[in-house]
């Protein structure tokens, strides 16, 4: 990339990490929960930057916290670059703030320009991406856009409900409508694996979010005495187990290897009863997380999994069953123009984790990019990225949004 | 077997066994741990039935309940028949009480058919053989053949150590000292496999008792996310680990199918970490029990599982390891005569569980017989044998003790 004449500057992306990075619990680095005081300071340091980058900040009623910057023609719709600033316990420095503060930098780039939008722009922290205190994700996303469902504002924690707790962040939960301006919605994010970092890559391209599906496995077998119960007339529920771990993993493998789409299969969740040293095993249960851009490779995946335990003693549930989000082809084809256009080396890319992107992607044109980061760790205080990718990618989002704000503006009144 | 004119009765053991198992833990049949109240119960029924069987009960210093019969020439030595009257918790009607009513009932078929035998013989109730809540075992017959560790006599329970609570029970630690003086020993126990009822023999001959080794393995991934990581680029410790239990499971049954001895390895505690459903397991623990009656077969196990992980993040670590016990071959084949007589059929085995025969038999001259369970299961409460069985065992218990009595006596003075 030619940095020389970029308005986006990494040494004020490192700054502002490094700054809301100091607002963490003390003794659990880089922990910024949503709904937490320290969670609430770090809004109140990121309100403080969005006037300094020329934008209006405020809190909408489902508790996002929204940097304005108006455009030249007032209603005709409104771009959208946005992430979180909450973490997971225990880490997650870079996991959404990098997506904020890129954000914050776009404002800024545009602010140092002079350049106004035709479109109103919107840097966004959305609340509570990751699972938060009430047991749930993506609060913001979902509430922006219609999509929380009604019995989460009902939940408890710590003696209120989360109803109360969007209102003390500032929000208004009797008020959530859902947005019909939004026209573009872009979101950078790290990639929290090892693609690009493997690769030598600098922009993923989000083509598609993927689905999710868990699924329950129950194997029974036959609890002996595992010193007089000859090898050969066991049933032993570990070695039935084991094998079906390796099963999936090599199915899993394979599709991920020979077709097109983004596909992963893990047992995380792996258990055996009773679990003493003399005993052979007489249970075992599984739960396997699959995700796939491919609704159909999925449905091939469940069935390829229903024929695999058929006639064993085996029982199958799945738990829950999320289908993929394609992003935007045009926004996909803005953002891939953009880092051609900035000699940046990209890949088009699905995404294994869920992101706000997902949800804005079901009521509005969305998209977004990757950038590497270290060895591909992630929800860890190791979780690592450079200001230099993260600069990388705030080039990318500023050339995008003053893209497709002419693409969607059409062309110049005469 | 030709049952018309034998002296032991299925009747009267089906009664004892009976009126013996009432004596249980209320709320847990079939529960009598050893030192405990309802234990101590059942040891004054069985010493009030050993007097009705003409022997003289008293516990040694060890804690053993002995019925003394007095033979022919005092001080010739002690021939032995004994089993346990305590259980595991929740079970074990048969596991040990079918040994020890089996020893009872050749006590009185002796009584009935006035024989005296040359030497004096005792029908013995070992103390704990069980994991007891101590948490040790096979307390009584390591004791009486010094073999108990010093330091277990120290070991602290509900505020009194093993020494206080084996002095409870009428023993007295304090004059603790081997016994030189058996010939021999003999035990009848239920198999707790499936061997016998899978053959249709009756009576299985002990030819040795297993070897027992531990052996802990820990499996070192990477955790990573289970979304983000490509398949080809993870390092899933549950999926390396279940290689190995499939390993292990194959290496033991080839043991088992082409080896001449008893072998049998069994993964039964298995565990993952973080063990989350969206993260790709990092870490894995196995812990296999190997049992093998050839201690070079066990050496060669331990040298294949070794260069089994060589080369990989598997560390091992042998957490014990105790040789296999070898049965007497006179006793084994004086069994075997016996069944031969009596028209049963018998078959040599390897006990694959630890008895208290295995502490007898290193001082002295042991062997053992099993007889079938039901669906060779044990320690729980569905643990059964029929009174049939342990009729036709107890026959040729008695059969053999009248043998090895004149065997041992040599020719009778002229």
């Amino acid at each position: 990339m030619s940095r020389g004449n970029l308005p986006v500057d990494a040494a004020r992306i490192e700054r502002d990490l490094a700054d809301l990075a100091i607002l963490t619990e003390p003794d659990r680095p880089w922990t910024r929960r949503a709904f937490t005081p320290v969670f609430l300071e770090g809004r109140r340091w990121l309100a403080e930057r969005m006037r300094g980058a020329g934008l209006d900040p405020a809190i909408d009623a489902a508790g996002n916290l929204i940097g304005r910057r108006a455009g030249r023609r007032a209603g005709t719709g409104t771009l959208v670059i946005g992430s979180h600033s909450d973490t997971v316990p225990d880490g997650g420095r870079y996991d959404g703030t990098a997506g904020v503060i890129a954000g914050l930098e776009v404002a800024r780039a545009l602010q140092d320009t002079g350049i106004i939008l035709e479109h109103d722009l919107e840097i966004v922290d959305f609340l509570a991406e990751e699972v938060s205190i009430f047991g749930v994700s993506c609060i913001g996303s979902r509430a922006m856009t219609g999509q929380i469902p009604v019995d989460w504002l009902e939940r408890e924690c710590q003696g209120r409900s989360l109803r109360q707790a969007i209102a003390e962040v500032g929000g208004d939960p009797a008020s959530l409508s859902p947005r019909n301006d939004i026209r573009a919605s872009l979101e950078l994010h790290i990639e929290q694996g090892p693609v690009l970092e493997t690769t030598g890559e600098t922009i993923g391209i989000v083509t598609s979010i993927t689905g999710i599906t868990r699924i329950a496995l129950s194997v029974t077998g036959r609890a002996d005495h595992a010193g007089t119960t000859p090898m050969a007339l066991r049933d032993d529920a570990l070695v039935a187990a084991a094998r079906l771990v390796l099963d999936i993993h090599d199915e899993a493998s394979r599709r991920a290897r020979e077709e097109a789409g983004h596909f992963t299969a893990t047992v995380g969740e792996f258990t055996i009863r009773p679990g003493a040293a003399n005993v052979v095993p007489g249970s075992a249960e599984l739960l396997i997380d699959a995700r796939a851009s491919d609704p159909e490779a999925m449905t091939q995946f469940l069935d390829w999994l229903r024929s695999k335990i058929a006639g064993y003693p085996v029982t199958m549930h799945v738990i829950s069953d999320n289908p993929p989000c394609p992003c935007d082809l045009d926004l996909c084809l803005d953002l891939e123009t953009a880092t051609r256009q900035l000699g940046v080396k990209s890949r088009r890319m699905v995404s294994g984790a869920g992101h706000d992107t997902a949800w804005i992607s079901k009521t509005a044109p969305a998209a977004m990019i990757f950038i590497p980061c270290k060895d591909g760790r992630s929800h860890c205080p190791e979780e690592s990225a450079t200001p230099e990718d993260i600069c990388v990618g705030a080039a990318v989002l500023f050339e995008t949004v003053i893209a497709v704000d002419r693409r969607l503006a059409g062309p110049p009144a005469a």
